[in-house]
């Protein structure tokens, strides 16, 4: 029997997230996202097919990406209007007894003092089932709705975020010592004010005086996620992270990508099983692999590829709006297609890949059709290659969902693939099944706290030490 | 027939709030505080007497004030800890269907755009069910955690508070026209981009592109709450506020502190119906009026007078702690004590007030102990005096809120005091009946709209201009 992979539901408070044109679908119900009604719907949804999470990202900004502009963004919903995650997290915990919920926040759209607070209110309310998904926004957009007049350079935003984590750290592991909450009515009172700390935080952008306004939650510090792929970011994540997301065209890219990465965290001086690897995947299922591609074609008629190449160029700076999609890729000397080009022409030999192919495979990559068998042995691949989880994209919603809730998940459970039934516990101790609920080992989160400093100073004061 | 009164629960989202030292109490759940279920079952009570409102008050630092320390502050849990009341509103939207969800939001904790867009994911996912209390943070302690060293100037801080609602009002009243959002599948698109403008904002404070990330919720603009008592703080309330909270000594007190402020609210141009009043109170109530005194008695024994002190004294920037309770108030000439001085002296006839029954009296200024048919008769009085609505403090929780609809409400909706079912629509319709959703008239936030501007744009393209 194998071990279980991990499956997050990957959404996004807003009309189209990956696959753009398919808002227009009729079985989609998507458009709903400004209604609680479809977010309990599809949180239920999860929760009945032992998802572990619900991932949601964000962004902060929309930049002129193609054509110069950005009516394809409003014409096609892509990414905007997009509603705040956290307060979606906030309300779908009621709805949820088990679903993790983890959220995208930018270093740029948050005090970290406020923030901090938002995050331990969350894990209190949820019974610590709240995951973090770092970002540093690179939008120029988004720099703009915060006062910034260009994005704050690469290496600057990492040490930005450096410091971001830790002040939220010096709060969520530092202020409140274990046992500062009392609750004892008839002697000690409420809290303890000498177990209480201040972090006078005096950094480059902030200074934090404290105490955390929050007692700890459950957790304390949330399940770290962060996806950075450039060489300051896989840094950042192989100390901080505890999960990262990957999109590999391959499982033989992931085997790659996942060994380079595990070894950073171990130069980080962590334990190589600190940190996850979830891959970004997306199925279109049939009881035939005919029926599969029958369905997955009905799919691509929604498609816009206006959309997709809108999305994709903003990714990579390009704004494919300017370039003609029936080209060959080789007339544009873009450095940031060079990978897709080659895996696009091995994949279809005797092709040249034009900017069109192009922009349709790097949106469809990770898709995955077939009938529930040939899927799991396909995630059994990416499992054998290091990847510990998925996370789902949908082509509609709910209806990808259910579809792998009814179809695939008792395939995968068969072969011990998916949970049968949640852990008890919080989301990090059902991620990483045998440690507790809070941070462990060589995290630096932990350096903040004042357990040992206060054991011994006890000890000390009682002759012992 | 009465018109009725509007009731809201007064509360926060920590262990105690007004009646210091009740969380000893047995009967007292709030130190449950950080779970979901204390709350969703506070709501569901609220909804079940037809309450309008739960509104959360809120702090972003405690003040070392008593005893020159925190250790009261923390020993009683005033106000310490204290979570996040936005996130306890959104997820206490699936739990409730017409409650309101009033929450404070001080200006010095969130930057507008981040803070713009919670608001309207919320008012979204509540169907418009959403209040914010506009607070300007004096304490030092909230300026120090947000990387100031001293709390900014009185003038100042609204002058912040002017351009912090300029910067709201633009992304939820400017940035998206109505009927911008087509959500079409077959011709429009989702959005349509000429009607969809970033708010160029570029003032003392903030910098600020647009456009606004979330679409216009029911009410764009939540319904606006302050409570500011300065000279610059009445003027901010009388230009911007819909509501604003009193805590008046007496109905006549009341009166003329009502009649000034309506009279500020003309002079800024706007209807004198365009704010309402809550006033607020709390409540022991018995089937006879001795009951209701034994009741209120067995209360006391539960009070904390260092817990009042160290709350009073801080919000008066007195230290009660270093002061002799049982002297006569005369012996400190404290300016602030003047008034309260005057009306216990009045009360208790041949008494000198000693700064322990002014600690005690201030507190408990507001409660009322009585039958309910005492009650509804003191409620009539407020009203007479031109309150609008009634603040509602606890003892207990959820126990005060179950003893006012179990008893109190039956009597109120007798007379017309309390209504009798929720009126359709959302917070501001209901609490503004015969208004619509959005805020209309010499509003300020009405100023940004653009509605007007391109119909004459449009007439003119047509000739008809």
């Amino acid at each position: 029997m194998r071990k279980r992979l991990v499956f997050n539901a990957f959404e996004m408070n807003a009309v189209s997230h990956v696959y753009h044109g398919l808002w227009r679908h009729p079985a989609n119900r998507q458009t709903s996202f400004n209604t609680l009604a479809f977010w309990t719907d599809l949180a239920r949804t999860l929760e009945r097919g032992r998802f572990d999470a619900l991932f949601l990202a964000d962004v902060v900004g929309i930049d002129k990406g193609h054509n110069g502009g950005r009516d394809t963004y409003f014409k096609e919903g892509i990414h905007l209007p997009a509603n705040d995650p956290a307060i979606l997290s906030a309300a779908l915990i009621g709805a949820t007894s088990n679903l993790g919920l983890m959220f995208t926040s930018s270093i740029l759209q948050s005090h970290p003092f406020d923030f901090a607070r938002r995050v331990s209110t969350l894990d209190h309310l949820s019974d610590g089932r709240i995951g973090w998904n770092i970002v540093t926004t690179t939008s120029r957009n988004a720099a703009r709705n915060f006062g910034f007049d260009e994005p704050v350079a690469h290496d600057e935003r990492y040490a930005w975020a450096d410091e971001y984590v830790e002040v939220v750290y010096k709060l969520w592991e530092g202020s409140w010592e274990d046992g500062a909450v009392l609750n004892d009515p008839a002697a000690g009172g409420y809290a303890n004010s000498s177990l209480i700390h201040e972090i006078g935080h005096r950094g480059q952008r902030y200074r934090v005086e404290g105490p955390h306004l929050s007692s700890p939650s459950p957790q304390r510090t949330p399940v770290l996620i962060q996806a950075g792929s450039s060489k300051a970011g896989r840094a950042f994540a192989a100390r901080n992270a505890e999960a990262t997301f990957v999109v590999c065209l391959t499982p033989e890219a992931a085997r790659v990508a996942v060994n380079e990465i595990r070894r950073d965290v171990v130069a980080a001086g962590r334990d190589p099983s600190d940190l996850l690897f979830f891959q970004g995947l997306s199925f279109v299922i049939g009881s035939t692999e005919e029926e599969a591609w029958r369905k997955s074609r009905a799919l691509d008629e929604y498609v816009s590829t206006d959309g997709l190449a809108a999305h994709v160029g903003r990714d990579l700076g390009i704004d494919f709006g300017r370039l003609d999609p029936e080209r060959p890729v080789a007339d544009y000397a873009i450095e940031g297609l060079r990978g897709f080009t080659q895996f696009f022409e091995e994949a279809n030999p005797g092709r040249k890949a034009r900017l069109i192919d192009l922009v349709t495979s790097m949106s469809y990559n990770g898709r995955i059709v077939g009938t529930p068998e040939q899927i799991a042995d396909s995630l059994e691949a990416w499992q054998d290659a290091g990847i510990d989880g998925i996370n789902v994209a949908y082509q509609t919603a709910p209806g990808s969902f259910v579809d792998v809730v009814d179809h695939l998940m008792p395939v995968l459970r068969a072969r011990g693939l998916a949970q049968i039934e949640y852990a008890p516990g919080t989301l990090r101790e059902r991620l990483f099944p045998g440690r507790p609920a809070t941070l462990q080992g060589a995290h630096p989160a932990t350096r903040y706290r004042r357990v040992a400093e206060n054991a011994s100073a006890a000890l000390a004061a009682t002759g012992r030490g």
